[in-house]
């Protein structure tokens, strides 16, 4: 069976109402997230098979974490409990000029506490074909990062795609390890590699531009570097402000260089999880379509997530075809 | 006196806040509408004096429609009481490219057992002037249409104007009557229409353009067939996306081509009920100015309903004609 | 494996936050339930495996329904789609002296349009070791009695039990079948009685009063007529008003008489779906304990229902056991 | 026509939600309600004919409550406009021992500017039977005193009955009226008497005690001294605490006393406007009823209304009776 | 120490939520605010010293409104109370062509009450540096206008800054005094002048245009009228519509005019306050950087008011200093 | 100056609405609190002047925190701030017999990282007469327990009063150190020791029944043991279930025993930190009256708590002595 694993920490994320801060108002709202899982939850609504695998809290925190999993059908036999508390972060949401801010709670979660011990690997990936990760993941801790790399070791064994999105977020890493290194290492049991300039030059060392051109030669170099890797994709935002977005993504194949027009979002709803929507729409992308293909579908799906509150993104094929398809109007469907 | 009567079905609408879906927050919102209601209603805001004519259930969500109706000032002495519940649609507003999306539940609402015998037309048209008739009612049941019939009937024998929005929605028109025969004999009885090319070419089985040369083609058609029409108007609408729009109007009133610039409209708050606020405005605008004035009014008031949550035109004449005047900086009214 | 399967109508219930009426406010908050389904996903809460077997829309509102029942992880996999809205009801709270009000949209529901081949029934029960029927099923439509009648005797043909709980609404049975007569077939297939004396006298045509010993009696009777009947379980209510009922159960096993004490709930948070979480507690308790404890788990779980808001019972087993090892103070637990 | 007059001012209500205070919330909700008012709209949901006479503000405030009491189908058409603000009051709902906290901003409210000039009570007496009067009004302004007085005048020689709720708060009368003076002329033009032991004390320089001896010997003396008065009518008020309240009333009518039963209000909702529920009950149970039933209906209606949130008595005849006829246990209307 | 001293009304301000109006919901929210109270708190965000001087109602809305300015630090230690209520502004907000709207009850609020022996001048300035008055509060009442006055000439005495936001506006100013005569006084006593052509015309009685040229002379000739002015600063808003500003300003110290560049503000969220958000960045500016700076500092603190709902400015000085570095593309701070 | 001194952890509390879990709704609210904070907040409202010390994070969360503080009068000057987050607790309220659950984020919180040189207590304390400590804060870590412990030392130098509230909560008491011990060390050091017999039997080691005898007998038992120990305060709570308790208190202090008669709480809105309200009753009561008087002030102090949601006691002086006045029936205040 043709099943997505995502495996990665899961989030819950408090916001106060439409652009309020905390100091504002005590009535909030929760979504529960999580940057691979909300890969995973937009590609079971696209109607794909996911399990997603982690630890959360024994609390009640972790029994509506669960349940907010199931509700989208995406499996959750191979989640574990911990008596730590689920990850908790804040937002408070920007406009215009003004940038939303983060603030987490989550270097002692449930998932921090993970060790190659809690996951049952071979039962947890027997009907896997494609693994999807992050660079989040092992930039939590120790025990974060050696699950991680033995689930791609037998995902690579049982003949698996793994695709990377190696996002490098600094204020992490805190448990020692190299960053570079441990990217080093999961990169070289990866084939599809989901990124920008910015993670390929992190992966190389390098310093390229964002030029076409650039991409084009840093992602052969990259694929002489890992030679697993098979395809490059590139999303590219470019922000008029916080409230006004354009998004366009660009590829290399090993054959060929695409890159797509600009989808304008005029008006965005929410920002969050709009990359893992672009991860999640070239998944189910490829896993349907040719590359360019999958790459069209995956920038669409990305700007509708714009229009989403929340970190998951609810479109659904139908809807991202409509866009394909020219109907960016937003005439009613009854 | 100089009473406007509309006559059609009151449905309840229900959404979540913002641009949630269902599957996202237990907490929604009702308002109630309905095309004709929604046209009466913005007209009472204008100050007109309005009577709508409709079944409503005789429950509990009954007595709140017809309490919502009344608290706008709109006489509800000719609405009935049915068995079956209210209609109701439940909505998922959209934003940028994605598109808001419609689920109705009224094929068996309070509306669509009305017949013949449940409305007293003379009665009803006593004080009237005015009628106006939509496209939804003669498609939502056969006592729909026939009752409908009966009261253009009487009202052109009393003279009154009669204003026609024929939009035809292929989705309802399950009852067995041909849609195009229906409202060829309701246009025989009708004085103004309002409607675009798809309306016209519906009712010609022709295939203009929406070139204005077109628009003012097809006019003079649509009148020689229907001579009864007088006057033709159309309302343009151009999406740069779910929520940014331009309106314009143009007009054919048998002598004269006009029409208007485009309005603005860079953040929609609520799409619903605007093509219901350009007719009441054009009513209004009909029984107080002169055709090309009631155009801009009718535009102008439009456009404003795109600004107000819910399915009602709360917009005044004044602010109105704020926007007329040129005042469209939006400075505080204090 | 033992699956308790729950078959019948998903409802959306739609009402105004506290004591408020819909001519009040209009900001409402909508629940999924329906009295077997609340049945099933109590159930699911004690932890037992749960499939439930319905029609939904195919609108969004039904996506939601779905999404909603997999939140508890009960299976909709036998959960067909239909081209009509789900059922909703409108409810008005009470409190103190006023009765709380329902308004229902359902005579047309998706599930009105259920007929037997719309239910694989064999694949439907072939984990199934337990079917819970209520007397609102066959009330809806010619052909929910007919699915559910075809289900029971698959059922009875697998040895499962059958427990019924054959509520009598003379508002429903519209469609022409005589209740008692239709009562009586399904009654034949089923195993245990969950009801009172106006069941009790509804299926015999009797008219015992509400005495233990007339209880006694009643129940024998009732296993004579209904030999497949092994055991009758009766819930009493007694009501000081809207805000503060008291419980308490009884049953007769053929063999034996018991009757538990008087649980007080003083401050009633929300009394839908009490009923059905004790017919879960009971069906629950039946699979893991005696009669009596049954009965008692049963009994303080439908208190517990009381202050939960919305149709479902949360509690859990820990919950209910807390209560009959007598720890009824609310203490926290943390 | 049997059309009931009330006179006196519009107030809008806010409050913060459940049990908080100002300096906790800042989500707030509104009401509009004022004595007199709220006696007007609850005999409308009796079913009454009813026209409120007032003056509201000019503003979106005043379009709201204009809006608001035509909603519940109360004539406004003798409600002029003001350029002062509507008058506000600030509510803090207590619990338990804790009282509830009122803060009136309604000194220089658009109320207080009425003066005799200011009401048409020709036109505005003109289909009307019944005059209802409090003991706020007069305490409001020198105006709000004199035009009420010259309303009464008119009532009378026009045959109305005319019922006084002569509460007396201290915290009014500003503006130099001395208070008994003033009650003692609008007495002398009133038929019915709503009011207690302080009432009738007040208006007698008395000093009667609670019990029913002094209540009926107390009646007797009142009317003697205002022979236009013939019945008396009083409702007592037991506080278990702010949430616990027991209502029961009695009766002096110049033949016979007559005293109903305690009803147990168990668990207050809101208790603004529980007496205005009480006046109305009255005015609507002697239109309708004898001295003894309409006092019943009174008391029921009463009780019914600590059970709506709001000011407003919600409650129909139906349910009243329901109560009346021992219906108390709060079970569903379907 | 470097206390900025701001005196003036603090209000009440309430408002649905979203583009609501009062006709359509009854849930709304409040702030507290008030134009000179708002740039109190704007400093005191950006951490500096602040103290406020008004006079609030004695009841539990003058404790939340108490409560409320000593939640951002602002000293309340010279704020005194009044029987009278406080001031309250009602708000609807619009969208693209629709204006707000704004409603105000405070002509005899607690602060119109104030008169010079209510404020201990020498002990309320006893810290303060800096001065901060409006044309809002000579506007109120006599006592204002004198406490006003009073205070300035202590605090020029003092030698401290003293800036003037002169707005005029007409619908005040109804206690007898003559605008322009007021400010003459009170601007002989400024030293810093912040407000546009409109505000030095009406002071100087002239017709100067909006261009730089006659910014430039206005200015000179302001200056020589009033020779205690020492600079001008002026903040320039340009509506697209309601929805979508832009600002910049420009200024003139005696020496040097210069003006900074658009900040366009596509989505405005709340434009009550920006003003008050301008002058407090410029406070805060001139305390710590040179003119120019301070204005740049003041133009992004405004741009990013529009960003923050309610009366007050929530930016912090790292955030202005974001926009100013460059950042206005709104990418998360974590 | 009389100044009383708080030290322990700011936790934030979030909640979902009225009685829903977590799973229900993705609405919820939060407050702000902590068993100390609690204390010296509730403190303030009566008048007192009060000084938490705590540490809080350093993130936006931290800052409303702060502002939350402020906001009640309580100076934060002595407040730190951390990299780590602010503790956190999830509750989901029961009713009836369903106890609260509470979930804790605690155990990495910003407070949990206090070291003695984190406060500089010479300066902290320098206006203080009056040191309150909770058996809940040498719970949370070493450091905690050690710069208590300092602190503690210092107030016993400067003479200060020292109230304990050794509450000792199992789940805590994770980083090593014995709990009896370390209470030892700490009552050594406090005058007033306010606990029941659990607290007492686990000082001394002993198993007192809950009977006056042995609180006589047990309180002097402990005033031998810790002979600093002036005054041992006891309150008593009897729960008919979650939402309906009785409070009474009694006391030894050292000469006479007293005990109070019961509050009825009839209907519990919330109960959490009413320990907290009577300790801060008792505190400001033996600041200003004698021992019995002030043990009533606490107890209506505590009885009132439960009438407000939050962790705050929002009551004053003037609403205590109300209660204590016998006015209990909950009338309102105008």
């Amino acid at each position: 069976m043709e099943q997505v694993i995502t495996f990665g920490e899961v989030l819950m994320r408090i916001s106060p109402r439409g652009h309020k801060k905390f100091i504002q108002s005590n009535m909030v709202e929760f979504f529960f997230g999580g940057t691979e899982l909300n890969v995973g939850i937009s590609i079971a609504n696209f109607g794909g098979k996911v399990k997603h695998i982690s630890l959360v809290s024994e609390d009640f925190i972790g029994d509506a974490a669960l349940s907010y999993i199931q509700k989208f059908g995406v499996s959750t036999t191979s989640i574990g409990r911990s008596k730590q508390p689920l990850g908790v972060y804040f937002l408070e949401v920007g406009a215009v000029m003004r940038p939303s801010s983060i603030s987490y709670n989550r270097s002692h979660s449930a998932f921090s506490e993970i060790v190659p011990e809690k996951v049952d690997w071979p039962h947890a990936l027997r009907k896997g074909s494609w693994f999807h990760w992050t660079g989040i993941t092992p930039a939590l801790s120790k025990g974060a990062f050696e699950t991680l790399l033995q689930g791609l070791k037998l995902a690579r064994e049982k003949g698996m795609v793994v695709s990377a999105d190696p996002t490098y977020r600094s204020g992490l890493w805190q448990y020692g390890k190299n960053p570079k290194e441990a990217l080093t290492e999961l990169l070289h049991l990866s084939t599809i590699f989901i990124g920008g300039m910015d993670e390929i030059n992190e992966a190389l060392g390098t310093d390229f531009s964002y030029s076409n051109d650039d991409f084009m030669e840093a992602s052969k170099m990259l694929m002489e570097k890992f030679p697993s890797i098979e395809k490059v994709f590139d999303k590219i935002r470019t922000s008029v402000n916080s409230s006004w977005h354009k998004i366009r993504a660009r590829m290399w194949n090993g054959t060929e260089f695409r890159e797509t027009t600009d989808l304008d979002i005029t008006h965005v709803v929410d920002r969050i999880g709009t990359g893992d929507a672009f991860a999640a729409g070239l998944i189910y992308g490829l896993q349907h379509y040719g590359d360019y293909d999958a790459m069209e579908f995956a920038s669409a799906a990305c700007a509708l997530k714009h229009t989403y509150e929340g970190d998951i993104n609810h479109t659904t094929v139908k809807e991202v075809k409509g866009i394909l398809g020219g109907n960016t109007s937003g005439r009613f469907v009854r």
